[in-house]
């Protein structure tokens, strides 16, 4: 093993991992890493967060440097080099200098392609003009963050509705832009929930970001300079000075697909969970790979930070003959959005139904600390499970408080494969600064094992807005006081606070259908328990109260 | 079941909560709940906050009053009034009113003991004198608070090293009080491992708390109002004028012994895991119970207010015909020590040790998010695995960084019974606000997995102490740089850098035992990495380096 000679081609997360753990490993490997890029080892998920200038200086996100890793390493570097071929059949690649243009063959015995995801360019008419971006790497973000910062971009159009869209957004808007974000669909996040995905829209919404739904660009037209200034949708013309396309990426798939390497369903390159391809002394990590998700058994490609630094780590050990394997992924994923936090774990129910699962779930909104302790906040959490089994299939949470914590002991609990029962019993930790005697896990697993147990009744905001599109004949009943209602309330309803609730409803027909809300869900639940008892047939209670409710509120 | 009659023994927090889910269970129930004090349903745990001001008003700590329970939910409500006595054959008991001082005797059909604990009051010589308080509920708390509104203490003790003695030390520092805490051992924190608490305890000395280790207090003297104005303890003699006794709570079981009801091997109540005791259609919950603690299978009695909750609500549904179940404990638990969190979950190393297991463990300090974000701060990690299988067993974090989330990943992980190597691959969410690409879990995991595989030589702060004073010949080498080595150094160790290591090391006696550290413990590893490579047969990491260091610096 002494002089094996290890090749990794690509540096950001995965290869640069794949590097310093393969050194660990095999003090006396032979190891080479090659990227087209400049940089290597860049924290691209900081990238957000230097062009809003949280984090000031571009050099924090270069975690460590070529130089870094040839002298404290021995890793030699290949910076700006491509690789233009495999042969594996001799063990060698082609790799030619970008800046002298020579090719020198590589010989390698085992081969690691890192080679991650590339962002997807639609072919819009205009596409190439000037400050239209897409943000991968450290320079783009150097880029876009020196011109916004010559303040001239007045307006500015996001494509697209995925995460570094919303991070986008949040980031224009601090500086002061007028911004706009487009998405083909009626609501952004699109693995995320409607119910879900349309409270934070309508977040986004509150903080300034005009969203232009089920809309998409026709073309760009450009200025004198030859610079983007206006945008023309299906739907509108509008001006923009600087245009970000977050329309996804591609795995980059090319120089494996040249070499014979298999290419997975999800259009990434297949993997057993050794990481090898099916190519002997060839593996593949990170963002170019793609994984099993741990529910449905089924491949996905979920390309994210903390898969590819598994990744790195696991082929460093098995490149050096150990024998390490990746499990898979849940896809579990947080961003921020403004002041709130937007994570999921697992699947979502739209997912899950997808699948082949018979669901039920819940929303609940609850303080994510005592409620009597300054500074706590309301979060929002919807849990999902198989109706049959009860097994818990996956959460999101979103909301000002904290929620990465309750999404991660959701991923957690998914690992074990959990009930809700038992999610529902779980020792979490408390004290008045950090939670509530009764989580909000907790508290969601309870009402939601209830519904299992086919003890309630409920409904969540988004099925009693379509109740209430369809004309159907039911009474939307508010159940908060006077002063509440007289603040917002969903408009058709009627109002009835809850302590006069039981004394009223005696005189009402029996046999009608009675849905009741509040701000949150537990006075709601309180009514329903109190018509269920007065007799009423046919009654139920909307989950998440008014708090959830994602469609316009009648002030 | 429309007319049983319920009757519930104690009404704060798993006394309230079997009443509210009694009376939703079963709208028809007559539900009586009985207590001694004149306050129901308040939140003990946030006493503490109360008396530092954080939450200003006592009246945010009652969570529901005796009118809500009467009006609301139709409980009937007996405050002030005591059991004195449950006869079991003829299902009644005999309440006597406090303020009139009749007795009555009340028919149960289902009773449900929900009595608390007490906190224990040691027989010291003038314990009885004016200002040396408990804190058990919300009259405590507004008597403490107005004592030390009025400025006049100067001098405060606090008995015991518990996590109540931790948040009173706390509060009694933010009110400028010259503040010591009283140990009979040498660490606070008896449920914690040394290594951690020692760091805690250095850490809260360092805020300005003295703390007498080793020592007890003989007796208290008054002044001329019986005010209690001096103590004098085992080893000295000091000024006080106020007193905090934390020496522990017993579970008050006297009603239920007289009852006959069977008292458990910790001393609480004994219960099945539906909140029976061994007398027919009596019920017991919260913190007068003992429960089975989840890994060792064997009854502890650990009164906090999650399984207080929870246990209410469990009972809540069996009392009404229904059946739940509780299934035990982690003692997961979490404290807020000044800026630090301070938290556990699962065994300790020591209590592992004790109950028979054979442990690998591990000290691993990181950044609790993106270390180029800003706010990222540090956290200490310990594992604690079987060494044989893996398996996790517990975890104690403590830190500036966000501790709760890491505590109650580990707990859920707990709940599956996970391996240090399923850890390692938990599919936890991260973005730069939130954490990091590897988790501190995950890193954490990562080390102690190559511990258990054998891998790697590392060592414990604690035990490199042990190894320093017992002399031994071994050379403890800093590997950091000179400016950090000039701030601050373990006495008597050798400094020698890592980037000039390699070079230098290379002329040394390959049998000689090194010991590196470093800030945290990663340039240590890599240290030990090259030495371990050019040949060093008897070489270890010190863990969590000068971070975790829990003794004296050299500055």
């Amino acid at each position: 093993m002494e002089h094996t000679r290890l090749v990794i081609i690509g540096a950001v997360a995965s290869g640069t991992k794949t590097a310093a753990k393969a050194r660990r490993e095999n003090p006396g490997a032979e190891i080479t890493l090659i990227t087209e890029e400049a940089d290597i080892s860049y924290a691209a998920c900081g990238t957000p967060y230097y062009i809003s200038d949280i984090i000031k200086d571009s050099s924090s996100l270069i975690i460590k440097t070529p130089d870094y890793f040839q002298t404290m390493l021995n890793v030699q570097v290949l910076t700006e080099h491509r690789v233009e071929s495999i042969n594996s059949a001799e063990k060698d690649i082609v790799v030619r200098n970008l800046k002298t243009h020579y090719p020198v063959t590589l010989p390698y015995d085992r081969l690691v392609l890192a080679v991650g995801a590339t962002p997807y360019v639609p072919p819009y008419e205009g596409v190439h003009y000037g400050n239209i971006f897409t943000l991968h790497n450290v320079s783009d973000a150097i880029k876009i963050k020196s011109l916004l910062g010559q303040r001239k971009v007045k307006n500015a159009l996001i494509v697209g509705g995925g995460f570094i869209a919303l991070e986008a957004a949040m980031t224009l808007i601090t500086y002061g832009i007028n911004t706009r974000l487009i998405i083909r669909r009626d609501h952004i996040l699109s693995n995320f929930d409607k119910d879900i995905a349309i409270l934070i829209q309508n977040h986004i919404k509150a903080k300034g970001v005009q969203i232009l739904e089920e809309d998409e660009v026709k073309k760009f037209k450009a200025d004198a300079e030859e610079n983007v200034a206006t945008v023309v949708t299906e739907k509108q013309t509008f001006s923009a000075e600087f245009v970000l396309l977050t329309t996804g990426t591609k795995p980059n798939i090319d120089l494996a697909r040249k070499a014979g390497i298999t290419i997975g369903s999800t259009g990434a390159i297949q993997v057993n969970n050794r990481l090898e391809t099916n190519i002997p002394d060839i593996y593949a990590v990170g963002d170019c790979v793609e994984t099993i998700h741990m529910i449905t058994k089924k491949p996905v490609w979920i390309p994210l930070a903390t898969t590819a630094n598994k990744h790195g780590r696991i082929a460093g050990i098995n490149i050096c003959g150990g024998n390490d394997t990746f499990p898979g992924v849940l896809g579990t994923f947080v961003v921020r959005v403004f002041d709130w936090t937007v994570a999921k774990t697992g699947l979502s129910e739209k997912e899950a139904i997808k699948d082949g699962f018979v669901t039920e779930s819940v929303i609940v909104p609850s303080h994510d600390k005592a409620h009597y302790y300054p500074g706590a906040k309301l979060i929002i959490v919807k849990l999902i499970a198989e109706k049959q089994s009860g097994l818990l299939l996956g959460a999101e949470i979103v909301g000002e408080g904290v929620v990465d914590k309750r999404i991660d002991v959701v991923s957690s609990a998914l690992m074990g494969k959990t009930t809700i029962e038992q999610l529902s019993k779980y020792d979490l930790s408390y004290a008045p600064p950090y939670s509530t005697p009764m989580d909000p896990l907790i508290t969601a697993a309870n009402v939601l094992r209830k519904k299992l147990e086919g003890k309630i009744q409920s409904i969540s905001p988004f099925t009693t807005k379509q109740k209430m599109e369809r004309k159907e004949d039911f009474v939307l009943l508010d159940v908060r006081t006077k002063e509440e209602f007289d603040t917002g309330h969903i408009e058709g309803c009627c109002h009835l606070p809850l302590n006069v609730l039981k004394s009223k409803a005696d005189t009402w027909d029996k046999k009608k259908e009675i849905i009741t809300y509040c701000g949150v869900g537990l006075r709601a639940y309180q009514a329903y328990q109190i018509l269920k008892n007065a007799g009423f047939e046919n009654v139920k209670f909307m989950e998440g109260g008014l708090y959830s409710w994602p469609y316009t509120i009648k002030k």
